[in-house]
């Protein structure tokens, strides 16, 4: 007799990186603004610069070094930072303001949308992100994602991978842990997650810092899933059911 | 010179009576299982009387006699005692369990899903119920309510009309208070967001309680919005822009 694993009630979803293309989406926005400014400024290591000071950041909030912030804060902290870096100058107050909203305006992948129609009709599907609710309200708006519902650390005042965060969102939904499933594009959000309890599902997403770069895409045992994309997530999720 | 009002970025709606028709949906249901179970009650009476409850048991949660408590525990803990009340017995776990879910399962109003589309394509549209977050959820759903975020007072650990509620949303949505409209059927809802500095508009529902109950359905000047329906609301929100 095969063992029967418990029934996914509901998908939980990373979304930086995992649902939407956020290098891409950001380089495309600087360059715009680059041309429209006249600056000669290397956008793709901006952009890079932008992303990476993202987790220092929240490992001092999740250190308790610096008070409850939302990523909104956080990504204009950074970026005073990387402009000083990369010498660009000369933006207005409302300029800048702007320019922090492109994380608001982050392309889906091409394979997210629709494939997020189809879990929809099956699952609930959520976002689980560390991106501040009203973020990830207008990505959702921006790139017609059809959750049934916006979760974010910003819920709980903990970043992922703190446990809070995953349990927290089992509880909103009213699912145990083992009946939730953890879709994401990096190992440490769904190793966290699966230390909770949760299911998890690791998509690959080769492209999310570049054509360059080399992140590990490999299969693990571990997780209940591996899938290249999110339409093999569904067909691996259905043909399990 | 007409003197212009803040622009509206957001509308959060009560969703019981104002989105749902909770109480056809409830007797519909009721009636059912009366017939399978061959039970003769007054469905309606019955619908009403657990309805009844739902005040007095969020009262007690806001004045501390309670703990916190999801409006699916206060739901259970009334329908036992509407049971009893009404002679009703013979019911499984299972199957008390299956009712008291009738709250996730309540259809809209014919006006509300079309509209709701509408108004998505100028404002952000969030719930902003006492229901938990999993029976919004589940609500929207059901109903296919295009919401772009649930919020929920489960989220604050207070009810409307604790003023928690209302400026924990525009907190989440990232809006001033005064770029949010609250949306409800129910005066003193609409009343304690005003107190919070909310714009508000007053939808009436003349059959929320029945074809023999006489609601306050009369236009009040303070608020910024008296509609006849959600289709009357997006049309005087578009005339107002």
């Amino acid at each position: 007799m095969r063992h029967q694993p418990p029934a996914v009630h509901a998908l939980v979803f990373d979304v930086f990186g995992t649902v939407v293309d956020w290098r891409g989406s950001i380089i495309r926005e600087l360059r715009k603004l680059g041309r429209a400014k006249r600056l000669t400024v290397n956008w793709a290591a901006f952009a890079d610069a932008w992303r990476a000071g993202y987790r220092p950041a929240m490992a001092r909030v999740r250190r308790g070094e610096l008070p409850w912030s939302t990523i909104d804060a956080l990504h204009r902290v950074i970026l005073d930072e990387v402009l000083k870096q990369f010498g660009v100058d000369g933006l207005s107050e409302q300029e800048l303001q702007q320019l922090n909203r492109v994380w608001h305006r982050l392309r889906p992948w091409p394979d997210a949308r629709a494939s997020l129609q189809r879990l929809k009709r099956t699952h609930v599907i959520a976002t689980l992100s560390n991106g501040n609710l009203a973020l990830l309200t207008d990505l959702a708006k921006f790139g017609r994602l059809p959750w049934d519902c916006i979760l974010s650390a910003e819920l709980f005042r903990h970043y992922k991978p703190d446990p809070e965060v995953y349990l927290g969102a089992a509880a909103l939904l009213d699912v145990a842990p083992q009946h939730l499933m953890m879709v994401a594009a990096h190992k440490d959000d769904l190793h966290a997650a699966q230390s909770c309890g949760l299911r998890t599902a690791f998509v690959r997403r080769p492209l999310e810092f570049g054509p360059s770069a080399h992140p590990d895409l490999k299969d693990e045992a571990a997780f209940n899933i591996n899938a290249d994309d999110f339409s093999d997530l569904a067909r691996q999720l259905a043909a399990g059911r």
